[in-house]
């Protein structure tokens, strides 16, 4: 089965709760992508004995014992503390190490604390990880009697411990985990437009087949990701296992797969636009901006997003989008009329090919019994056609308007790909 | 000391790193706040003898074990079974909550799989805890032999483990806990418009004397978190200590912090115009629409946010806010006079006594020696004047545009506060 890792994340913010740990997902994903098994994770505070009690036990069921945090300069800071004593050797300052934090210091114009004494000091043994991004550096310990036993300490600050698992950990693990390993691969399918039972339902047969690479589902609002995980001996392997699975849920999903991994729905969108030269406008209500900010996350978005709307006020969507005032008063700011005049508007105020308005009630207030919170009528404006399509939404405000914009942009896509009759289909 | 809790969070996706662990930082919240020791955390996958070996260290170490996950009908879902284990205990079928079961799905239509049956099993001696969101009842075992040792077993999902945690864990550990806890209060004081530095300089003697409430300041990008914990017999004595530290620390970086705990920046802008009775327009490039889309977060911000204006494109600049074509060809589309243009526009066009404007480059493309990506121009339009001011960020496009809406809303509460001259000082 390869060699196995634990990760002790040292530190009492995280088990006050001040911070969530968000080293132990990172972590875990480096150990599957490079085939360490992974079993067990803790979490301990600032504490010596508690702390190497729990390398002691980690290192009795583990290969590799993971600490991150804890070598800061205060009297809080014990995790080497912990390794030494779990380890029955003592602590030595390296005059390398001490030399490397004074020349670090003085470059800034600045002198180290007798404190900072102790970032120097190193279990007997040990050797120093180089940290380009602060002052403590990293601690590998090879256990005797081979040296194929290790302790590593990392630095807490992710911006100092994610550099050290890129340029030090991760090739370490490539030499150290060997020829036995077995790498695990993800790849993460991202669906739009059908809900995860009917997913389920249209896969279930593949899920069932599944054992190597399995497939997850995974719903979030307005989108079902599906998680394909293979175990290989090599990431090769992993990946021709993965695409010929990923090609059949493709293939069954067709046309509602819109990215991998992290490919998001306003990026597929944007593409689309962009390959087929047109351009877009929005006019937004409920959602105040966020669609507009969503389309242009996309890098490069300026090449087919030409103009928003945020039009709050009904005033404001009669002067700036045109739409008749008499719409707003005998069917409501919240009606088909509205957002498709919205739309209209958008797209020839912006000069674009296509409009998209969204009009609705975010809440809490003014819902009615006609128009309950979470009503949302989407409008799209194109040169084939406009039309308008209703939704209601459960949740509090963030998620009506999350799902009002993930609508819009999903009634989008299939208009860029299948045209006016997908549009007018909803 | 009081009693002790430990949490291990069971679950082979933690392990793979498919998800955060928020439920670690949850219940590190909950036990703080009721005055529970909490000193180790754990993650353990889907494996009887691993999981029942974490639960006899645990047992060993705490008063109360908490496991999270692994309750559903699978054969993975192993909790239950390994509380048995540790306890030395067989599981026995509930028919209470196996007709419940079978009421919940007759409920909606369907029946019971015979792997439900699974979720009707507890541990002999244990209690069902009811949830009401979920098929898997909680178990809540009080060891023998006076019942002051508990295992506490919640599902996993966690729309079922929150209500479960609010509904029963917070009010059993009120009682269990007894009159010896140390209640763990915090309260963080959000600050603006300082940097890091210059908060840690102002109150650094207030810092170095408080040992209890303690203050602990993190900076996030355009904000400072002061972070107070205060440990007492009670609540209310927590919040006696909180209250002077927090009016001190309002006191010497006044007019700085904007809220506390849950409140927003864009909160506190939207109480201000609220509060002035005036109204607000905004016109935005580079932050594609975010800037109106966290206006319009808060709800009723109808009420003073009238309209917003997406100008992607230097057309639309023109047409619908009225910016000169002759400033744009002269000065460039990021440029102070294109940026007061636009909160001008934004102002006459929305019909609003303020108007806001964003120009400037994301990134990664569109950067120049004179204008590199990050640069930010924010123009503020009112009835007293129009100014401009300029910024430089760093980092990647969504941290530039994520710190371009914090400054304009950190201007626009200066100028609401303190009037047109703190508003041209910038």
């Amino acid at each position: 089965l390869g060699k196995s890792a634990e990760l002790i994340c040292v530190g009492t913010e995280l088990l006050m709760g001040q911070i969530v740990n968000t080293h132990g997902q990172f972590i875990a994903q480096v150990l599957a992508r490079h085939g360490v098994s992974h079993y067990h994770q803790a979490v301990v505070g600032d504490n010596l004995g508690r702390l190497t009690a729990a390398i002691r036990q980690a290192l009795g069921r583990a290969d590799m014992v993971i600490l991150s945090g804890g070598l800061g300069p205060t009297q809080d800071d014990l995790t080497k503390e912990a390794v030494a004593a779990a380890l029955g050797v003592p602590l030595r300052l390296r005059q390398d190490v001490w030399d490397g934090i004074v020349a670090r210091f003085s470059r800034r114009g600045l002198e180290p604390t007798p404190n900072n004494r102790r970032q120097a000091e190193l279990p007997e043994g040990a050797e120093p990880i180089p940290n380009p991004h602060g002052t403590a550096p990293g601690v590998l310990c090879e256990l005797p009697p081979d040296g194929r036993r290790v302790i590593v300490c990392l630095p807490g600050p992710p911006n100092e411990l994610r550099p050290m698992v890129r340029d030090f950990l991760e090739p370490y693990l490539d030499r150290w985990a060997g020829p036995e390993r077995q790498v695990l691969m993800s790849r993460i399918l991202k669906v739009c437009g059908v809900g995860e039972s009917a997913v389920e339902h249209r896969i279930r047969d593949i899920m069932a087949e599944a054992t190597n690479p399995t497939v997850a589902p995974y719903a979030k609002p307005g989108e079902v990701q599906l998680r394909l995980t293979a175990r290989a001996d090599s990431p090769a392997a992993a990946e021709a296992l993965l695409a010929p699975l990923e090609a059949k849920l493709r293939e069954r999903l067709d046309p509602h797969v819109f990215g991998v991994d992290d490919e998001t729905l306003e990026g597929a969108v944007g593409a689309l636009l962009r390959s087929s030269g047109r351009t877009l406008a929005v006019a937004e209500s409920c959602t105040g901006g966020l669609l507009g900010g969503r389309l242009t996350e996309v890098a490069g978005a300026s090449d087919y997003f030409l103009f928003g709307a945020v039009t709050y006020a009904n005033a404001a969507k009669v002067a700036v989008l045109g739409v008749p005032e008499s719409d707003i008063l005998s069917h409501g700011a919240v009606s088909a009329e509205v957002a498709r005049a919205m739309a209209a508007g958008a797209r020839r105020v912006g000069g674009a090919d296509i409009g998209l308005g969204v009009t609705g009630i975010a809440g809490p207030g003014g819902g009615s019994a006609g128009k309950p919170v979470g009503t949302v009528w989407l409008g799209l404006a194109t040169p084939e056609g406009t039309w308008a399509r209703h939704s209601l939404w459960p949740g509090l405000r963030a998620d009506i308007r999350w799902r009002a914009t993930q609508e819009a942009l999903v009634w989008l896509r299939s208009y860029l790909l299948f045209g006016a009759r997908a549009a007018e289909e909803g």
